[in-house]
């Protein structure tokens, strides 16, 4: 097929868009490999679709593709990072190193990031502390796209929850989840295809139900997991606050309405209350509560007491993490169809950039 | 009004009956007072309506009121306790205590606790940290009732999550919910009603949806946060079973369908697979991010940005624990008032245990 795509040709593309933008060698190759990493695990709104979109955030000054980290750290375990504007995927990666090294003395770390930028999926940062034994953690905020129960202000963005935690025979248990009831890159697939969104997706301006995909373009927001206040609506805002006030009060960065827009063309809020975007990461060693091993095993039977279950239709009953394992395993065989829109954005963005255009599979 | 009791009242009569079943003088004030707590804060299902459910489990043996406690510590940060069959008050108490003590020294403490029971609310431990300057979170698991998405088997329980922030000014941040779309103590309280159930609360045993709160004792189950597929129920199940694996799995408890019934004439699961019910308790210092004073002002930014948000219709935008201090307050002022089951209940309690009966306000 014309718009397939091998993810080594994606992360040969992305690598030399962020090199071109003045990212070091090391820089880009991780931020490449990150950003596809998205694709490869079927989280495709996260993925190369958005590289234009850091590029032009470093074309708008938002964005330095040649950050110094601040590190500041009062005790063993905990600790803040001043990214310097990162983009997100170095930001992260520096900071979850740093809870796991932390952890590997004390038995765990955590790292509140500010100063950052979007960071791509949070289920990759949980990933990182599994191969030490560890069961990983990472959030971060966004820009405000979400209104709290009984709202009609956008104060929240889709705020992603992800944990992470290794099995012994399996593949790890991966939790990865904006806490809204449904993300945004679902939102713009239905609309790409005129179709309409379930009931409790998205809300009008003056707050009313609706189900055009369009909606949130108009005034509207996206509805917190929950969707209406009869079904837990409370809940789902609650678990995004918790996200916002971890990584964005507690880190310095800036949070709730303040948060900055990932696209380059929005303004940014007037009287910042900090810098940037916030991230935070945990990091724990599950050998300070059971042996590793032991642990891993009963992480096994956890997931095939799971899979096991009597389920109603056809649809049997996943862990989490599951089908992203399963698309990644795919995508890695057989690479990645990219819309015709975002194969012309990248070959527009390497006739900018001077670079090879991205060459199909 | 005849079944109005004061809190106090409450309180004395719960330590009577934890002291006639053995309780030492110490254990029972501290049970007492965390279970009078739970009718307090409004969370009715967990207060002394639960008392004679909780000395049913002693004379079943099922819960020791001397409990020795078991510590095991291989870092600074991270501990299992073995409760010994401890009612969940105690352990739960003695767990965060111990967590906060770590968190003094190295930053973060975490303590898995296995062999436990019941604790009551989960809110009360995460509020604990929050007179330190610091951070809490408390999970646990809980009887199954919880069927995952797309299931007809019930697998996990409500397993709640708690997070309590401290601010400056305001009364603590506190989110407390059950990771299902309602809490048990609803569906009873409509079901004592006689009225239906919103959609997407319970599905009957063949796994369809029904608004009939009696579904649940036929067999069916409730339903993770997000109801649906379509609407994030993977993701309610998700959180279910991080504090299910957080609780249960990592601290040696039992997990999923393993978990004990509450109430002490369900049979046990066959082959545990682990000792009693679980929690997890988590602390940490905010002053390790950035000035515990600069933090907590940001929080009561955070708070008073929500609070005065837009809103659609008379419902004001509420922090997550606003509704549970309101009425804390109004409850220490009034007292609670019992349904009079509950009053008769209480009442043959105390013949039962030899104590006092209950002295209406």
């Amino acid at each position: 097929m014309k718009n397939r795509f091998t993810l080594a040709a994606l992360r040969h593309f992305a690598c030399q868009a962020f090199e071109a933008r003045h990212f070091s060698k090391h820089h880009a190759r991780l931020s490449a490999e990150l950003l596809v990493r998205a694709d490869a695990r079927g989280v495709d709104s996260h993925g190369v679709a958005r590289l234009s979109g850091y590029i032009r955030l470093i074309e708008a000054g938002r964005l330095n593709p040649e950050p110094v980290f601040a590190w500041k750290q009062t005790f063993p375990t905990l600790c803040t990072l001043d990214a310097d504007k990162s983009i997100g995927f170095i930001a992260a990666s520096a900071a979850m190193e740093k809870a796991i090294e932390m952890a590997a003395t004390t038995g765990c770390g955590m790292v509140a990031v500010k100063n950052s930028n979007h960071f791509g999926i949070a289920g990759q940062y949980a990933l990182m502390p599994t191969g030490h034994n560890m069961i990983g953690m990472a959030f971060t905020n966004a820009s405000p796209l979400v209104a709290p129960t009984h709202s009609t202000e956008r104060l929240l963005g889709t705020n992603p929850i992800a944990v992470a935690i290794p099995a012994l025979v399996n593949k790890p248990f991966v939790l990865d989840m904006a806490t809204t009831t449904a993300a945004n890159g679902k939102l713009e697939i239905l609309e790409r295809k005129k179709q309409q969104t379930p009931v409790g997706w998205i809300q009008q301006k003056d707050g009313k139900d609706t189900t055009d995909p369009s909606g949130l373009k108009s005034g509207g927001a996206l509805r917190p997991l929950g969707s209406f206040p009869h079904s837990g609506s409370h809940k789902g805002y609650g678990l995004g606050a918790v996200v916002d006030i971890l990584s964005g009060v507690l880190s310095g960065a800036n949070f709730g309405p303040w948060v900055p827009p990932f696209v380059a063309f929005l303004p940014m809020a007037e009287q910042l209350v900090g810098e940037g975007i916030g991230h935070f990461f945990m990091a724990f060693r599950v050998d300070g509560f059971m042996d590793a091993n032991d642990f891993k095993g009963r992480m096994d039977l956890w997931m095939e007491t799971f899979r096991n279950a009597q389920h109603q239709g056809e649809e049997p009953v996943l862990v989490p993490g599951d089908p992203e394992w399963a698309l990644e395993a795919e995508r890695e065989q057989n690479g990645v169809v990219l819309l015709a829109p975002v194969v012309e954005d990248l070959n527009t963005l390497a006739i900018k950039l001077g670079i090879a255009p991205l060459a199909a599979d």
